[in-house]
Formats: structure tokens, sequence, C-alpha cells
């Protein structure tokens, strides 16, 4: 199953020449969820060469304009190319105020917003399919925000080939396998482990942007394979980061190393920063295994 | 005086990897006027080198979401870096309300935007200071839609350097040669052009995005040195042009040549056309002084 992550912008409100503000698409086995959508979004849709026609959920952590403003664009663009389907946006509620309030904008729309608005639950399981579970939670920052947690879903153990062969189960004793049971063949009980592989240990990814460091998170996102993590201000803006709600690259690490996850990426970046070599830096000196990304990055999950 | 124009993006309505939707940045001897605004121009304007702090007048042609949705992320980035001086907005009355209805997406604004209403008057005259003249004029368009006009001003002649060594004028005798008048030296009457050489004539340049044929603009318009018109769909594709309101390369180019213009540059171009040299190509065999614009050209006029 797919699990890959593309950055299409990480830059913090001001956006420079190399990077476009927040947004990120999350591709679940050919499901595809856009992760905010600042301004030019669907122009970095384009660039990266990803199908977005095919995105039906969107989600927004909080209504600074630099996380949600390129909707304006991609709703207008998803219309004027004929989408007669349903779109889900989950965010704060004042969200489906700001687009009703600017209808006109987007011409007579085609297709139905399905606003789900974000609760103070935290965790909330806000999505559901046989893939996945989406999960928000609260975030600190001077506005409400929310992070997200995909966490795939245990998939089946896998038959043997000589399973098959030596055995040639039924159609229900295949599924009674699928189940982690075990089966009686010819009489004889057969063990599930002796007859099955087991699938690949479900994979998760949590989106924390924007937050100042806030412990109440590790234990909702313990373990995660991939987290994405805010890190607008290197340690000596430690103040900086404070007065505004943003994290240090050093809290982002600390973030990730308390929670135990495999390996964290950082974005969100101040525009002061011309690369992101001190906060990559910084970072690794807590949690080793972390990546400041650029616009245009994949992971693999 | 500089008198240059730089393209910050050159596509309708859908924008692809390499263009963005309409802007463009003109600047008259340092004063810079921005025409139109379309999502991610404040990412163009970094990315081109601009000095987009110091735009203080935006003229927004109309109110299709590609012309303006750009001024939410670029009027809150001039809020977050400060700005407190006053910005002009020449604009269609609806704006203001669109605006206003949407302060949250900029946060407590610490500049003031006046909001100059076009008129149905065409041409209108809407700026006018030392350098220049702006009018704008009505086109043909699904919605009500100005082109602008940018005219600079006939600047004085400047005094021969034989004047200054032969007759040491006095200051009240240099501005009457300023003037364009004789002046009497030791009793004599000299003649102005023998002392003075003509300023370069005035330029001028005209914006006309987006609009159907329309031939009540060659008036407007006539002798430019610069016309940029839109030419969203190749010739085959005039039915599609008509339609929507929008013009074919070679009536862009028939409206240049009967304005008598200089020289043409267009764009708008259809998200269809991977490149414009179909355009350009059908434009020349009209008016052969004719430039498909890309995102970044600057045009020296």
């Amino acid at each position: 199953m797919s699990f890959e992550l593309k950055i299409l912008g990480s830059a913090s409100a001001l956006p420079t020449s190399k990077r476009f503000p927040s947004a990120q698409l999350l591709n679940v086995n050919e499901r595809f969820f856009l992760i905010d959508c600042g301004e030019g979004t669907q122009i970095q849709l384009r660039k990266f060469k990803t199908k977005f026609l095919r995105i039906n959920n969107i989600l927004i952590s909080h209504l600074h304009g630099d996380h949600f403003i390129g909707l304006f664009g991609y709703l207008s663009t998803l219309n004027l190319l004929g989408r007669n389907t349903d779109i889900n946006i989950y965010c704060p509620k004042d969200l489906h105020d700001i687009i009703n309030k600017n209808t006109e904008i987007f011409g007579n729309m085609q297709f139905k917003i399905n606003f789900i608005y974000h609760k103070d639950k935290s965790p909330n399981k806000i999505y559901d399919d046989k893939n996945i579970e989406i999960f928000s939670f609260k975030l600190k920052h001077s506005v409400p925000t929310w992070g997200f947690l995909f966490r795939e879903k245990q998939k089946p153990p896998n038959i043997k080939k000589e399973t098959i062969i030596k055995y040639s189960p039924s159609i229900e004793q295949i599924n009674e396998l699928k189940k982690g049971k075990d089966i009686k063949i010819n009489g004889k009980l057969l063990k599930n482990s002796d007859l099955t592989i087991p699938a690949k240990p479900p994979k998760s990814y949590a989106y924390c942007s924007d937050t100042a460091y806030f412990e109440d998170i590790i234990n909702i996102i313990k373990n995660v394979d991939l987290l994405y993590h805010e890190a607008t201000f290197a340690k000596d803006l430690f103040t900086n980061a404070k007065e505004r709600m943003h994290s240090t690259s050093e809290q982002a690490a600390l973030i990730a190393k308390k929670a135990n996850v495999k390996k964290l990426i950082i974005g969100h970046f101040s525009a002061r920063y011309k690369n992101a070599d001190i906060l990559e830096t910084e970072a690794k000196s807590i949690f080793n295994n972390t990546k400041a990304v650029n616009d245009g990055d994949i992971f693999y999950i």
C-alpha cells in the first residue's frame, strides 16, 4: 500500500522564491489528502505533477492565511474544470463562513463542499475508511489550531503460497486465515502462523503546524513512523518563538525524541533563513533522524 | 527615466507550472504600479527580485479570481512586514466589499487602503503625477472590466552644454528655456531651439486583459509604444473566444495594427498551450512586432 507524503509548501507566513506557504499532499493507497492549503497550492500541485483532481479530502489546521487562502484558487479551479463530486473539508468552523461569504470568487459552484468542523476533544477521530483512520488533536498556537494523525489500519496476514498448493483451502478457510484464526483441514488443526505471513505493520504520520512547544501531544503522536513538526526559528530566537507561539528546531526535535517517533521532518521556516541547514543541525543534535524539508520533497512512509 | 514592465503572471484562469495568473509590475521612474494581482503574485514579486514593498498603487482590471485573489496574500504580507503607509487600489467597486468582509484574513491592518472605484466614463483619468498620467477604459468581457493606459508626460527640453558655457544663463532664463520659450541675453533674442535639445518623446503603455475583440479601444490606445493584449486562444478556437468573451491571437494583433502601436505583447494564454509559439506566430502574421510573454520577462519601453 502506498503511503507517501509530498511537501507542497514549507514556508512560514512570508513565502520566499523557493518556499511556498504550508501545504502537503498525503497519498494513502491512492486516496489523496490535502493538508493545509496556503497561497499557490494549486500551482505546486501542478508543478509537482500530482493527481490534484482526485483529492476528496482537505484538512485545514487553522485560520491563519498562510494555511488556507490557497483554497480560493484551488476550489475555483476545480469548479472551472467541471468537478461535480463532493469535497470534504475538515476545518475550524469559521472557515465555512469565510467560504460562504466569498462565493462570488468561485462562480457557481458545481460541486458540494461538506464542512466537518474540528472539535475540542483531543484526539478526535475525523475520518475512517478501510485503509486508514485520521485523528485531529489540539496544538498550542495564537488561534485555535489542530494537528492531524494518520494511522494505517492493520492489514490481514497474507496466505503463504505453500498453503495454497498443499491444502487448497476453501474461500471460507481463507477468510478465517485472513482473520488470524487457525483452521481445520481434513480434521487436522493447522496453526495460522504456519500458514500465513504477517502483513507489514501499519504506518503512521503526524502533522503538527503551527504550535509552540506542547508536551500534551506526545502521547497522541507516540511512536509514529513520520512526524512533521514546525520549526519556525533556530534556538537563538527562542524568545520570538515563545511570543509568537511557534517552535524552535530544538523544541521540534525534543517532541520527536519524547514521542519516540521514527523520523522527524521540520518545516514552516521563517523567511530569514536562506537555507535550513542551521535548523536541521540544531534539531539533529537532539534527534538525529531529522530532515529539513524543501518544497517538492517526497517521503515514503 | 525608467519605464519598464515586468511580467509576473501570464496564464489565464488555470495557472500552470510555468505561468502564474495575471499580474504585471510597471516601473515608472521608480514608482511602482502593480497591474492585477492573481494568486501567487507576492511569490513572483520575490522571485523576480522586485522592490515589492515600494508599490503604492495597485490597479485591478476586473473581479475574476485570477486577477485579484493574490491580494489576500500580498496585503497580509505587507501587514506582517509592518507597512504603515497608505496603499491605493484602483478597482471595481465590489472589491472594496470583498476586502472589507475578509479582514480576519489580514489581521489588524496597520496601513490604510484607499479604494478608488473605476468609472463608466471611458477613458477616465485615474492618476496624475509629475511623470505620468493613467487612464482606465472599458473593455468587453463577461463582467465589468477595465484596461489601463499609462502615458508619460512630455519632459522639458535639456539645455545644451554650449548654451551654459557661452551665455551663462540665469536660473530665470533656464526656467524660461525649460518651458520652451525664447530668451533675451544682452538684448539679443535667442531662439529656444538653438539653445536646447528636445527631451525624448513621452512613452506609453496600454494593458488590455480580459476582453473580447473590441474596436472601441482603438482610439484610446492609438500609437502607444507598447500594448499588452490578451490572447487566450489560437484562431481555431475563435468560437470559444467569442463565447467566453476573450480574444484570439489574431484579434489581439488586429487591434494592435488598427491602433498603430509600436509593439504588441500577448499573454493570458489558455492552459491548453504547452508553449505559446502558435499564438505568437498567428499574431505575427497580422502584426509582425509581436511577442508572446513569459513570466519574468522585462520590457523596456
